[in-house]
């Protein structure tokens, strides 16, 4: 197919693909930016043949449409539609699943080693944005590259942004190379690691795609391909605005500007009204439920400003997440002593633990998922030496439509076992700012754990003297059935209860906030409960259930002590959820509002 | 101090050290070749106002005996002695605890951040070697340092070895500047980073060493010094054969070489004769027990070598350790397909993946304390892909004289609760051999832990057919007690019966080889044991006692099955066991033969 021709289905690719995020919601502006790129690559070569391994992979959906999956993008993400991520199971032609930055280099020498006895050596293909360059795992492959003798080709997407813009050497050295347009300093760097080097160039022009793409499969050699390109691109708004773009919302269609390429064919397939980004979420969420609403994100951010201003010698890390996870009002307003230090989860936590051995408070933010990254870490350098680090664990549990590679299911499980430490995990916004100020106070680590999403706004919002203490929600003269809780789980238990009030007579619930090391309460053991449920937003297997089964085992080894009740644990199960709503995905696991009234009406009617 | 009375002092205390390493063991080489380099440091800086954080800390005996821990050198890492890694509740001269390679370059950056605005803003120091510099969390480091306006300087201690010969990018630069002598490439990176590079030096010159020091600290910005040194400086053996010189057996004294510099004062505390290294051991060790002994790690390596010889399509993967894993007659023989990718775990992991991903079987190899380091890469690329990756994790349980920064205490814990996957665990040679056998024909991952240490060689030899499936150890007509064991611990639950074979009558003993999905021993609930021990050479929070009760109460819901022992989970406790021997260790954490038998008589005593 000619250039020309390349060209026009680039424009009709960009106007579906506007048209059906912007009303389906999804990422947007990543896959803005790579349209002429992906038109190139497959023009190029043969996706049946050549791995192709998209890094993060948020930046997939032209190749998905591309790639026989044009009819789905518009379910994407949705719990019955394809995943927003590459995945292997749901294509040959998704060669490897990402999700989580900077793998894709290492993936990719893996199929080089394993394809390299062929008879025909397929070139094999890695599209890595700047943001993710800065994670050392790509520098640890890189630095296995350098006596490669295979037609590796890494295309280096440089937009200057991850979510946020980005940090450090590289970017330093790459916005310094958009100013002046002399790559020696960058050219040199990957020439370092045996690279042969081709750029820059334009990521928007598919005729020098093209090109150079061609050469650089001609050799037996790893090549890195620079290519500069815009997010957002088509579209101004997030052209603009690009990490309020990097995903949009869906179903709420207000006044949105239209997009540039009108001229082309799809453009009456364009609705007419859209809203813009993640308010409209909060909009949708306020009428679905009167009380006011708040993000825990924005709960955490704000509680974070209010310990920076009375704190003046606090610190703040956050690797590569300032907007998402809050922080971001903090940093503008204190840069001396908050720090985006970039897609860097491991170098984050040891330089927090650096902080707290040079006599300073510092409060790591990480999400569930990416707190993986920086499991020795935390092992090795923060709780061996009982460093007084704060880590608020962000998306926490079940994260919805962004699916299995981001659902934070694990963190209670790996962390249980560390010493030292205290790990809590709030169902109430007050809670959470009244966790923040005590942790500060402590001198050991402190991890403190909450979802994505939203919780109601409580009035009365003065800090409890103790937040770790148990706090029993409900009480009835002699019940059955005990239920024990900790963070969002709690408030599904009220939830459920309040449905059917007349379940208040039979049944107990306690919150612990303290997922380890919970406070003993006394009467627990005493009370002759035939049953327990325990409920929690993450893995069953090593998590909060087993481990309040093995402290109640712990407090019933007082002779006098005799109960003995049934144990139930609901939460994630052994597998990895899929891709959905979060209520969708918490029916699955058998632990939304109705399994929890399910499984209370079989154990009554049971006993 | 004049410098020429320094070099009296460094001669001083090679022979000191040489003397005593070689007599009560230790690391060896590594702190041989730092001498001038602590001596020089430590006559140009106050180390109690100046942080100084040694990378991976095995090289720190000469900076330990220099901050008045002289005396204690001669019992570290024994059980009351001194730690063999720089450990911050030992002295407060250890700015921050190490063990684990790359960490010092984030430390020292947090440190530098914490002192910031004080008002003598003392310099910041990091030592870390060529090899640790593989690892991608020192260029998250790095990357992050390009701003930094403090006096942070990084030294380079260039020796081009870890434990084995270093690889990758770096290393090739290295060794070409080694011959040519031009630093050009070496500078270019450094400066790429923002420092300001200076380099390369003798770092046997203490008077050169000096001199750079008080440069590289009269600025506001970071520095990078780059020394070349020699491992095992000064004793000519260990510079020979620098690998089989990391570390030294102790206690065993034969013919040895003598030291070089025998003109030092302290040349009469010599002792007379010693021996080499590792071989020692198990001469020492097959004293003690008859029968024939073999490694772990021998016993991977010889069943390796077996499988690529059958397998021409099977490739290998360690980070870093291809000696002391076992892995190096393997990786010499096919070096096509056996790779030492570096201190690279993370990258490590997903290599494989991507070769699995490829088609191809593959195998890596990690100890359990580093596998901490590529949780994510498990998690997100291998296990969620459910790629048949198979792991052997060497050194899982209690390390010994390593202590709490090398004890492989977690990974049943943290790989509990991750679905599609077979975690084992062997007690005897042959079991190993099997399992590795077994899980190449797997489709999905599988993990075969195992610990660090010997185990008797079996006669008989041949396959087991299906090497998960659990064994009964010893079953009597009607036991009172069963006690559930896996990996190692069941050789010490047959040891603890075979001391007192009068318990044979009233203790079933089952060895459970599969930790997750075990097979379900169907007559076990049906029996009315009345306690049930389980024993582990790991975590007890979220191991496989916890682990195991868990499956037995979906093996009892059959209403037929009414068994309720009460468990009992012995294993590594709730807190990081220090440094001394395993079984001194074992005694401590109360999963060693007289511990069993002790709470086996409670147990009886009371039933």
């Amino acid at each position: 197919m000619p250039v020309e021709d390349l060209i026009l289905v680039a424009a009709e690719l960009r106007n579906f693909l506007i048209n059906t995020i912007l009303e389906n919601g999804g990422h947007f502006a990543a896959n803005l930016g790579v349209i002429e790129l992906t038109v190139a690559l497959l023009s190029e070569i043969d996706p049946e043949t050549s791995p192709v391994i998209w890094d993060v992979g948020h930046q997939s959906y032209p190749y998905k449409a591309l790639t026989g999956r044009g009819d789905e993008i518009k379910n994407i993400r949705n719990k019955h539609g394809i995943s927003g991520f590459p995945k292997i199971s749901e294509s040959p032609l998704d060669w490897f699943g990402t999700g989580h930055s900077s793998t894709a280099l290492s993936a990719a020498l893996g199929f080089a080693e394993a394809l390299k006895n062929n008879q025909n050596r397929h070139p094999v293909f890695a599209i890595i944005g700047d943001g993710a360059l800065t994670g050392g795992m790509a520098y640890e492959a890189m630095n296995n590259m350098i006596d490669l003798n295979y037609p590796l080709v890494v295309i280096l997407n440089d937009n200057q942004m991850g979510i946020d813009p980005n940090t450090g050497a590289l970017n330093k050295h790459l916005v310094h190379l958009q100013k002046d347009k002399q790559p020696q300093q960058v050219r040199e760097f990957f020439e370092w690691f045996g690279f042969i080097y081709q750029g820059p160039f334009d990521g928007h022009d598919i005729g020098v795609l093209k090109k150079t793409l061609k050469e650089a499969t001609s050799q037996n050699k790893p090549h890195l391909i620079h290519i500069q390109t815009v997010k957002g691109k088509g579209y101004e708004p997030a052209e603009k605005e690009q990490t309020r773009w990097h995903s949009a919302a869906k179903y709420i269609k207000v006044d949105h500007p239209s997009p540039k390429h009108q001229e082309t064919k799809t453009n009456d397939q364009r609705p007419k009204t859209y809203d813009q980004g993640l308010k409209t979420k909060d909009q949708r969420l306020k009428t679905k439920d009167q009380r006011p609403m708040a993000k825990w994100q924005n709960v955490f951010g704000e509680t974070l400003l209010e310990l920076a201003y009375s704190n003046q010698e606090l610190r703040g890390v956050t690797p590569a997440m300032p907007s998402s996870c809050g922080m971001m009002p903090t940093l503008e307003k204190y840069p001396d002593r908050f720090f985006d230090v970039g897609i860097s989860e491991q170098h984050a936590v040891t330089f927090a633990a650096g902080i707290a051995a040079g006599g300073k408070k510092v409060i790591v933010n990480i999400y569930s998922t990416f707190l993986q990254r920086a499991y020795d870490q935390i092992i090795h350098d923060v709780v061996l030496q009982n460093l007084p680090v704060v880590f608020c664990i962000d998306r926490a549990g079940l994260v919805g439509e962004d699916g299995p590679t981001h659902h934070g299911s694990f963190d209670l499980s790996f962390l249980l076992p560390l010493p030292n430490i205290t790990i809590l995990a709030p169902y109430q916004s007050s809670e959470l700012r009244s966790m923040m100020h005590w942790a500060l106070e402590q001198n050991h680590p402190v991890f403190i754990r909450y979802p994505r999403g939203e919780t109601p706004i409580q009035a009365q919002n003065k800090l409890l003297s103790n937040p770790t203490e148990p706090k029993i929600i409900s009480q009835s003269s002699n019940p059955k059935i005990l239920i024990s809780t900790t963070g969002i789980a709690t408030q599904l238990a009220i939830n459920a209860l309040e449905k059917r009030p007349e379940l208040f007579n039979q049944v107990d619930v306690i919150h612990f906030p303290a997922v380890k090391h919970a406070t003993e309460v006394p009467y627990l053991p005493q009370k002759n409960y035939q049953h327990c449920i325990t409920i929690e937003d993450g893995s069953i297997i090593g998590g909060f259930g087993q481990y309040f089964k093995y402290s109640w085992e712990k407090w019933n080894n007082n002779p006098t002590n005799q109960s003995n009740p049934k144990f139930h644990h609901l939460g994630i199960q052994d597998h990895f959820p899929s891709h959905g709503s979060i209520a969708e995905l918490q029916e699955d696991e058998g632990f939304d509002v109705d399994s929890i009234l399910t499984k209370l009406n079989q154990l009554l009617i049971n006993s």
